[in-house]
């Protein structure tokens, strides 16, 4: 590495390792914030500072803000629906928000089940959970369609039996745009099933 | 924006700026500097601090480093060559060095001429490059094969001449690995002309 010097070139690695950065896009990402050093980089630098000092996890629900508990469980009227929606990851929670879902309240669970990998019920924030439950009328797992979410959604659903707390899930089907061709056997099936009047 | 708070929404915003990154990927990479805090988003923010106080622009060459005259233009060694080899941008230098040319110099011309965009020859650095020029024996102009880097490459070929200083460009021809049926007509033309014996 004749070019460079050792700061950029740590600082191409570090940037290489973000999802969506490879090496080569990191090289580039690293001369665009050179060349714009008072526009970008120096705000980048000053927002990655406090951002490193602001963020904090939710104690209550496994979000991520500035405040814990962070604003969405602060919120009172968040209550009213009674509704949580149970997320694998802060991204799914973001996701929805973005989508509008409306006045609700969330858990993260960090994670899903993978009995192969390792991960238990007490690796992810299942207990925490079970805890929170009987504060809502309603638990909507919005858990991804794999195998390991839905066992985690089956192991949930065995836990809350009883409890009184209703359990739902997502509905499948073909997403909004999405072409028929694209989707897999299971997908289809479950939206013919799942067939509308209109 | 109800989730994150505005540290977090800034640097995805400022993140969504980078080549490579858009907003959506950005949030993804935020995340992740999230769940890594102290293995990645504490380094990145450290790293970032020390390239915005180390990072120079060499005086001579417009290389970034973090020093100036930059580590190319401080080897005595790479003068022995008398090859200058004047490119667009510091990322065409950089690819230059990672292809492994041999003991060369550089000019960075920090961009190409551009009537319709109003960029003259006073707006990139060729006034500096003919004040260079005598020094060596040979400049290779590794300008891109656009119309505008045609334009610019014609400008310093004229503005040479009769200056004793060889100019040459490099060759045009088939890219190692490349599938002809993806080249362009010009490029496969040249590459006939220039073919070589093997
Ligand atoms: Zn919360
Ligand atoms: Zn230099």
């Amino acid at each position: 590495m004749a070019s460079g010097g050792p700061e950029i070139e740590q600082l191409i690695q570090l940037l290489a390792r973000l999802p969506g950065l490879g090496p080569r896009s990191a090289r580039r990402a690293v001369l665009q914030l050179i060349k714009k050093k008072d526009q970008l980089m120096i705000p980048l630098s000053a927002a990655l500072d406090r951002a490193v000092s602001a963020v904090k996890t939710c104690e209550i629900c496994g979000n991520v803000d500035t405040v814990s508990p962070c604003t969405i469980c602060a919120d009172p009227r968040r209550a009213e629906s009674g509704m949580l929606i149970v997320v694998e990851d802060v991204a799914d929670l973001w996701a929805l928000e973005r989508a509008g879902v409306g006045a609700v309240r969330y858990h993260v669970l960090g994670g899903v089940l993978s009995p192969l990998d390792g991960v238990g019920p007490d690796d992810i924030s299942i207990d925490d959970l079970l805890k929170r439950a009987s504060e809502f009328k309603e638990i909507v797992l919005a858990i991804n369609a794999t195998v390991e979410g839905q066992t985690t959604a089956h192991y949930i659903t065995d836990r809350l039996a009883g409890s009184g707390t209703k359990v739902t899930r997502l509905a499948h089907g073909v997403p909004v745009g999405g072409e028929l061709d694209y989707l897999d056997e299971g997908t289809l099936s479950q939206a013919l099933k799942a067939r509308t009047e209109i």
